[in-house]
């Protein structure tokens, strides 16, 4: 699975454009064998997610960022749907409460931060707040800069607490956008999904563009790794972040924890 | 699927002797048309779920309870094998922590209370302040005939301000639970679920199935009744909370949010 590498942010040098949106090539060719692959990484991911349940020791947090209708819903409805709702943990960030904004931006992600045994999914995170935030100007650029330094040492302590950090940025191109907000418009099913707000976001593509790349770039590290997922096609980019997922777990050194040796024989009374 | 109220607790007139915990009458007889009713009905539940969250207008809180090795964790796995994560969440509760203890019984419980649009699962509630406690003889009968008041106004005014409450009881029989904490114990994938503690509570069996009968009796409402579940057979389990909870979910006014008047003929641009 090295080939998931290249798809890894390397801060050295990193450019968007290397990038390609609408790139399929983890896809097999063949939409059933693609639809097999992906429900045997979903029963890999599970196997590995009950055992990181039950050892109770490490802990994995999952970050994905994308524009709007970049599929951070239907991914995570995918990668884990084999998994015990027992052993996964999601933590959406909308628009900041009051409360949140009266505390550091950092605050209220703290609290959603994964424990020992949890697998945690951020839908959206802390990278709203070098995101949204810079694009609107309501920071201005050595704020952001500080802001890189910070999150990445968030992230720094986390992982040093034993938290293993994986981070997904869902790349679409403005075509593939337009093609889904119109499809919101007309499926009664997700109009509930479309936000005529999104359409003044939309607008601001490039700077939102520009705004990701300098923050993957600032933010991918050893310990917190960007990975750059082409989701114009929802099955490429469901078996990139389940590959990649499930390669994380499989480098984890997850195990039962083993019977201890005083309740060998022990025989359960009537 | 009237069939199901004969689950539901009648405080007028109840005993946990009327329900035998090996009863399997929700199986069809015929383990595959078993599966495949389990599946469909995963499916269903997913069908209703979506359109709550996509509405968030209503409530819905799933309380489990029973004894150890009852078969909650494996109830929740299969009957909500087939949503979204998204739309459901799990809250565990477990010995309360001393901040916990330092504050009334309900304060974690309220917290975890499903917001709108929200499909909550406790997995152990409020009632182990009633069950556990009581057996223990940490309160006496007073103290525990104020919770249950407590209890049933702590539900109506959550039912009053929009949540539907369904309470199931899995019941097994002592002889069951033997096998299952046996199975544990031999199974190295399960050995971490044993807990030697485990086997003091069993001593105590009589004096839950008691501290259960009152319970139940005591605190099933019209806004928030109790079901038990013949619970020996996983799958007659499985099938009856699925049902119960569909037929819930069916009898809700659930709809998508329709689409504006002013979003019709909408374009998005390029």
């Amino acid at each position: 699975m090295d080939s998931l590498e290249r798809y890894r942010v390397n801060p050295k040098k990193f450019s968007l454009k290397q990038f390609k949106a609408d790139d399929k090539s983890a896809r097999t060719g063949d939409k059933l064998e693609d639809a097999k692959l992906l429900a045997s990484l979903a029963q890999a991911i599970n196997a590995r997610q009950d055992i990181l349940h039950a050892q109770a020791r490490h802990k994995v947090l999952l970050i994905l960022q994308g524009m709007d209708t970049s599929g951070k819903d239907g991914t995570i409805k995918q990668v884990f749907s084999a998994c015990d709702p027992l052993g996964i943990r999601l933590a959406c960030f909308k628009a900041p409460s009051d409360e949140e904004l009266a505390h550091d931006y950092l605050w209220r992600v703290h609290q959603q931060a994964p424990k020992k045994g949890e697998l945690v999914i951020f839908n959206r995170s802390h990278y709203e707040d070098v995101l949204i935030v810079k694009v609107h100007g309501w920071i201005d650029d050595p704020e952001c800069a500080r802001r890189y330094r910070q999150i990445n040492d968030f992230e720094r302590m986390l992982a040093e607490n034993g938290t293993i950090i994986i981070k997904c940025f869902l790349h679409i191109s403005p075509a593939e956008q337009k093609e889904r907000l119109q499809e919101r418009l007309s499926d009664p099913t997700k109009v509930w999904k479309f936000n005529p707000k999104d359409l003044e976001e939309r607008k601001l593509w490039p700077a939102y563009a520009t705004a990701y790349e300098n923050a993957l770039q600032a933010t991918s590290t050893e310990v917190a790794p960007w990975y750059v997922i082409p989701a114009d096609s929802k099955t490429n980019r469901n078996l990139l972040v389940s590959q990649i997922l499930l390669k994380t777990l499989e480098a984890m050194p997850l195990e039962y924890p083993v019977r201890p040796k005083e309740w060998e024989g022990l025989k359960i009374e009537d």
